[in-house]
């Protein structure tokens, strides 16, 4: 932490600073210039409130010199991670696929949609079981049924499942069926639940939050990382802003920012970003060069009668062909899909 | 929902919309111009994804024409709502205080806060229990010990209790000590919990998430309506924009805007919304002006010990003044505290 | 500037950064802990891009220590500006009240509102004379006879004006009949535009722009005291968020933050802010419960008819019921109006 | 346009609004449901400020149906636009690439820059030279000097020029050595600047402003294109938004989103939106992925000493390599470099 004083601090005041800055742990190394004092307040200190320093009298400004993230970290861990599930890695050459419908609808759906996924050559199946939706009006997922069918079709068919937990009580239910948590937009500060996630084995997806920052969407890792599950994966999926013929902003420079400061793997949603089918192939085909090591796309066959979030999902044909477009392209960069 | 078709749409598409529309359970009415044919689909569903429509071909545009939220609406109840707790009301013509420290520490500080907010005539204590936090590595709070003294400390002051919930197997226990349920920011949206907390008869106070839209936090309120409990606050505490000076920015132009369009009361936080203290007096005022029902004002008489937000909380001195001020205010407005 | 090292920084990396603060002007102060190197660069560059620094190998980060403006700073002058023209002051405890129509249409409506402006006790007319607008095909200004128009009329009543000026070659003509130039939102960062207007000697009123930083404002309104004219006037009239249901987000409390780390006075305009007249009334009464030293509103006697932004412009009678009520919030506050 | 009316308007509310949208120059559609009447207004009125019916008693609310722009749209002109400059095309399958410096600082700098731009195969040669900056305390570029220099150094690499106007009273002097207008951000809406470029036959590139719409952004287009200035190119260079990692938030959806909407070509510009070396070349690949019809790249010699933006410039070893990259993954989607 650095601390700036201000021009007129007195010595009194100087002394209470630096006081302070030792009961809170930090050693002190003083810098004065003819205009500007300047404290280095050396130690680290991941939680702690950099304005308990801003409001003492006498300092202009401080500054957190080390990341509030420590385990998260490039610094901390050089190599990049890959986390293996049975014979898929994420983070590694090979750009992994999750793909499949927004809610498990039906054995007949979830079967049909896990063999698309299967010959375009992707390996992970996504699906909710669990809706709670903005509207208290909406289809609100099948449950337990819909796990069950999910892990029924992907092992029929060489899958890998990926689904979402919302909350404490769910996570063992869902540990039978899942291979991956997904952790919820809504839900990436949620830290009752990012604490008993960290406890468990099974990898850990975070979607960034609609307003987080890259800073607290690393913060949340670091919450899983700490409890002591080393399965964090990351995934982008749109910001707000206040641009409105998107649903959302697709911050795809997220993702070569997260890999200079980070170890973990990065997903792109590239379907909940822009919400509209149009737009998921030239985002997916970015989201390939700016060198995401996975996608997640929502894929349906009767995206009109999708029970939700149809308008965003593709079709399995026009799926199959984006796959063969992002195949050259991943190849393009040195890497394969 | 009005469903404007594309100049050039087929008959064929046409009559697939209108079979479409029917079958989403709307009546249909027909308006064609020279250029434009407009449908307008009536019927109130609350939960509908206009994107159903949008895709269908044909379709230029589809706008929704009723609120996605219907209890919550002042067409649905044009009387204000007045929340009474004992002898303490919420949303009538006197602006009800909320004010306390922004974690319970210990007997001895949160007696003597309490005696604070007694004597400056507020009428609620706030106080958090549960706090877990953006950073694993910080203060956590004091859990049921701190609400078995945030009441004690309530029961002997003469005063109501407000505290945050943050999981679904914490309400009961809360139930035990809360006058009103604080629903956090980040929580806006947990809509597991928004649904638990509709079956309480506890009044729940729903704080704006940091990116939600003003029609989003009605959505959050009409689960709760929907589920039964009509006890319903709102809380501005500042929304997340590109400025850096302040940490969050806060909109109290959604006060007049949820007068206008819902009965609800809204309470505005000036202390989370700008998070240092000298902001905090000016924008408590403003508040007052706007039009807020109550206002939640974080104090503390040792901030710079504080475990957690000390740089927000106002000296009980700097409160009890600034009372003063909000007296004269109010009454400027016909009002009183 | 504070220059935080890696921690493996060579000592040849840290020559060349010493080297390269040197050649850029600063003086260096060396502060090393067991961690961390941090060097201190003293000396006041306000243009200097800290970027420059951050890209030389062995940088981990820097930060800024001074503001990058310097005139308009709290700290360069301590007493609060008030500017005066003629019998009017802004800046000190009686807030001025500006009003008119957003555009001059036509002697009869000027004359008219001009009266009204005068007999609410507002001391400053409003109106705009060219109005180049968001779309090709809107209405487009008077031009100078909306200028002769509002000069007669405020000369009738006592009035001063204030009107907008858009482009370098209309700062002759306009200065023939404006006491106070605005500069709008569009135009804050028109640098050529900021600095001819640094050479007048009339006041200038800056617009914060829709997506600038309070800091990028005050760099605005360096720019016109850099060149000599020390009569600037800040107005805040809302930024740019993801929130629908109003124009834009009133950032009330850019207020007392700008009147902490600046003595320039700052304006309100609620008209712009909200873009809904229901809106104006509450958002005025808070802008002068935060502190704003005056408040700019549009009002017209037949806003259905208005040529532009009629949507937004008060009643006569609305506004001077207005007056009544801002009059006594200014009182609870120790100010007049 | 289309006019809900309120559940309970009455005859004489109805009756009023009606005069009213005729007295606009609307035809009216009028359909009555249960619940809800619903009038469609049918007529292009490109400039109406629809806020003038929303605010007439009895109406609910008021939805545009076309969009504000009409020559921008691709409704208007279904085929892409290709922009012919001497032997350079943009719009078409082959992707054209910008690159030179920001400004222009010597002769010896431009003059090896442009070798570098036209060895790697691109054909314009970007350069700044006037540079009214956001601090007054910034080099403001070489004039027209630095436009001789940059015409020169142009003609004797085979490349074309574009460099930015910012005032009226340049257009004439720049259109004596540029073979494209470039039109900064922070002027996307300064319409005088736009109408005086819409007189020209000159292309003019429209870089969208920091917190513009899409939608705006158009609008800007839109005035060129009213005025008879056919030849208008866009370009994303990233949006203000909360994420303090990145200077800006590039929006790549804005690409396919305009070419959906509009028949305009869209440059990218990866060195503004991300302001830091590092992360030029992935966002660059991940533009040409997403379906840019150009790309516009900084790059200097001898960055650590640029006298602006340095930081964001790749060295010229890194932008050739970074062509060969951008080359694959042109190739992967169909089209040349």
């Amino acid at each position: 932490m650095v601390v700036i004083l201000e021009n007129n601090a007195t010595e009194e005041q100087i002394k209470n600073i630096k006081q302070h800055l030792e009961d809170f742990g930090f050693q002190i190394h003083e810098s004065s210039g003819v205009q500007r004092t300047i404290l280095g307040a050396i130690g680290v200190k991941p939680g702690f409130d950099i304005r308990k320093v801003r409001i003492l009298e006498g300092v202009a400004d401080v500054y957190r010199v080390t990341s509030p993230f420590k385990l998260a970290s490039r610094k901390f861990k050089e190599e990049k991670t890959v986390i293996k599930i049975k014979d898929v890695e994420i983070g590694g050459s090979k750009i992994a696929m999750m793909a499949g419908p927004c809610s498990v609808e039906s054995e007949e759906q979830i079967f049909k949609l896990a063999e698309v996924v299967a010959k375009s050559g992707s390996k992970i199946l996504r699906g909710g079981a669990f809706k709670p939706r903005s509207s208290p009006y909406s289809f609100q997922g099948l449950g337990e049924e819909g796990l069950r069918l999910m892990r029924e079709a992907a092992d029929q068919y060489g899958l890998l499942v990926i689904t979402e937990v919302m909350q404490i009580d769910q996570i063992e239910l869902i540990s039978k069926y899942t291979d991956i948590f997904q952790l919820g937009a809504r839900n990436m500060q949620n830290f009752s639940l990012l604490k008993e996630l960290s406890k468990s084995e099974i990898p850990v997806m975070i979607k960034r939050g609609l307003a987080a920052t890259i800073e607290e969407w690393l913060m949340s890792a670091e919450y899983i990382l700490s409890g002591g599950n080393k399965n964090v994966i990351l995934c982008e999926r749109g910001i707000r802003t206040f641009e409105t013929y998107t649903r959302n902003t697709f911050d795809l420079s997220a993702i070569p920012i997260i890999h200079n400061r980070s170890h973990l793997p990065v997903v792109a949603d590239p379907s909940h970003a822009t919400g509209l089918r149009d737009q998921v192939p030239p985002m997916a085909r970015a989201a390939v060069a700016a060198g995401a090591d996975a996608l997640m796309i929502e894929i349906h066959h009767d995206p009109e009668n999708a029970l939700s979030d149809g308008p965003q999902a593709l079709l399995p044909e026009t799926f199959s062909q984006l796959m063969q477009e992002l195949r050259l392209i991943a190849q393009a960069i040195g890497k394969t899909i």
